[in-house]
């Protein structure tokens, strides 16, 4: 049994009905769970952390990236998207190994533990590298073995996705699984059912790309005979638990039908203006109550997984474009990045809020620096000015990655940035 | 004479016609100015930099702050303007003191070295103080005492500006001097033709807010009686260097007109989001070979001074919001921050690129980490990923004020820190 004891935090636990910030509290770890959160505990314990003046918040939790695309990250500039795929992206992807994969994905994990990150969903392919990836690193992840036949592999996905499962289904506590769709316009109708009977036969969710552009509704249409996009998700995925990525292009009539279903909007805001996408009404969402969580997107688009930087942009956005900077408050985006995105992986009863009985994944913030003082709101401080370098200490399952800024992870993170070089050299060649 | 030699570095000048980067190069800076540019320099120095592995740029340039709200960041979520100027923000300046400037003053220098900023554009009062800290840290500044008269005080601050001028123009050669007209609105056109006549006579730029909202250009119609506030513009502000902060309210005929006159942008997205402004049209204003250059406007609004975090706002806000990704070039948006930030300052010929003869203000990055490996593109990589943390040193008018990310200032940030908590948690009180 191991225990961890940090001492005197000020806590923001994102539970409801509790207070939003308790100052100088106690929280006991004790093996992967949160065990006591309490003034002044006293207990014997193998490691304590002084939190003194610090800030304890709930691991962040990004709903929406394709982890090995980090050797990608910046390929994109100055292409439409459609020719960004076709000249770069897919000719490298083609070249990728597991290893590749592994290394790529290794590159994602340590970004994400500096960067205060500590779950995330994966929707790509050469999963096993992922998989192995997220065990070696600590994190937790959600992943996936993307379905498509666009291509003719739909068979071939389909078999490696239910191999996967089979074989991974309970490989390790920290990762969780999903089937992922990649899209309706990439997709026949057969498919998109083959997937459905899939993720009820093993009681998953769904991860599916939505509404992200103009030219896929328009495909969507042509291809399925529909007025709407939403008519799709109405005839297939009623009650099934369905993460939406992306949903910029849906008119307000679209979001209030798709509100009534059982339906995870993943909020990718950084991709979606890189790739020129637009923005999506994350306001009307909220009144239609729908579950809105926050995704980076692959490197590729999104640049990086830095979380903070999308809780930014989540609220910048919307305040912008309605012209009203009441709009959307700084608790209801950290919510966003934080127990709605456990909501959208089904694991609110785990993660996403500090709570006894909860697993122990959370943030120690130093707010101690020039850009983060003095602290007037300490919510809208954390979703417009924390950075990566505020992120003291990250938990992941009761372990401790990060601490004082320095990784606790038997992984070289130099060698890593050498290797993800070393790939994009060799992919690069003729 | 002192010497700083710094060695095998990887160039980006941002210098017209010059090579875009050049790799392992040295760069000898003797007293304040770039004395050589060339591989293999060997000289006797007082000290040699390796950079190897690392990228130079110019320092960045902030042409549109408030040096001294650093301490009234996050004040605003959950106001309109108005209401959060009355409530929050004006309550709280009276009671400033000189003292409490320069203290808040230092904190946001010292954000501007850890994050890259040399050069600052202040609009605000207390100018002494803000001057003094200037001094103190290292920092380059242009600064002003903001004239206004709609709430009487006109004349006091014309005087105040006209004592500043006189009393500090040969006060430090990182210090330079524009004519702070607040607003068109808030000055009648008596008051701005005063502030105009003194532009002329000390030879100074004039700094103005200019279309930042939709009330701002309703009220300009009314007090001057015409029909577009570019119509103001060019009744008055011909031939004069004139500096607009904002511009987010233009038409495109009015940018087209406004572009003939010798008028720079200074574009402030963060805070335009912030506020509910909306998003000016830089592509419109690049078309008509406008000088744009990018600001964070003060902390109140813009929460920070992170002009990274500015380039990519700016970049990512164009490509949105046309919803074409292939909008406005990573280089393009660099020189914003650099070279035609110090143009818009005047100050073109001292700063803004890495060239023999210039200035030394400069950065170090070190993109060895794992959101900035690797590199496929230095440009998207420094619009779209570096952050504070890459700004290894900081070189501000030839001398070293943070080397290896550590402060070589003479300065006590943490003492900084604490003495702006005092002041907030003093002003709020009764």
């Amino acid at each position: 049994m191991s225990q961890i004891l940090i001492k005197n935090a000020n806590l923001i636990s994102m539970s409801e009905n509790k207070e939003k910030i308790i100052y100088g509290i106690d929280v006991l770890i004790e093996n992967n769970l949160i065990k006591k959160i309490e003034k002044n505990i006293n207990e014997n314990v193998d490691k304590i952390i002084d939190a003194t003046g610090k800030f304890l918040i709930p691991g962040l939790i990004n709903t929406h990236a394709h982890i090995p695309m980090s050797i990608f990250r910046e390929t994109v500039d100055g292409y439409k998207t459609q020719e960004w795929l076709e000249k770069k992206i897919w000719p490298m992807e083609e070249k990728l190994t597991e290893e590749d994969a592994y290394n790529a994905s290794m590159l994602s994990y340590i970004e994400m533990i500096k960067n205060g990150t500590t779950t995330i969903n994966d929707m790509y392919y050469l999963q096993n590298a992922t998989l192995k990836g997220a065990i070696d690193s600590g994190i937790r992840l959600q992943i996936t073995r993307t379905l498509m036949d666009i291509d003719g592999s739909g068979e071939k996905r389909i078999n490696e996705l239910e191999d996967f499962l089979q074989k991974y289904t309970n490989i390790n506590e920290r990762v969780s699984f999903n089937v992922g769709i990649h899209g309706l316009y990439t997709n026949s109708e057969e498919y998109v059912q083959r997937g459905i009977k899939i993720a009820k036969k093993y009681e998953l969710p769904i991860n599916l790309h939505f509404a992200e552009n103009f030219q896929e509704v328009k495909d969507i249409k042509k291809i399925y005979n529909v007025e709407s996009p939403v008519d799709v998700i109405e005839k297939y995925f009623k009650n099934v638990h369905l993460i939406l990525a992306h949903c910029v292009k849906l008119l307000d009539k679209e979001i209030e039908r798709i509100s009534k279903l059982k339906v995870y909007v993943s909020h990718c805001p950084i991709s979606n203006l890189r790739l020129g996408c637009g923005i999506a009404n994350v306001l009307k969402m909220l009144e239609n109550n729908m579950c809105i969580s926050l995704g980076t997107d692959g490197q590729g688009s999104g640049s990086n997984l830095d979380m903070f930087e999308t809780m930014k942009f989540t609220a910048l956005l919307q305040k912008g474009i309605l012209e009203d900077p009441t709009q959307i408050t700084s608790y209801e985006v950290l919510k966003m990045a934080t127990i709605n995105g456990a909501k959208t992986l089904g694991l609110e009863n785990k993660i996403g809020t500090i709570e006894q009985g909860k697993i122990a994944d959370l943030l120690i913030l130093d707010l101690d620096m020039p850009n983060t003082r003095p602290i007037n709101d300490i919510f809208s401080q954390i979703v417009y000015n924390v950075k990566g370098i505020n992120v003291d200490s990250t938990i992941i399952n009761g372990k401790v990655l990060m601490e004082n800024r320095k990784l606790q992870i038997d992984v070289n993170e130099k060698e890593i940035i050498r290797k993800c070089e070393e790939i994009i050299n060799r992919i690069n060649k003729i």
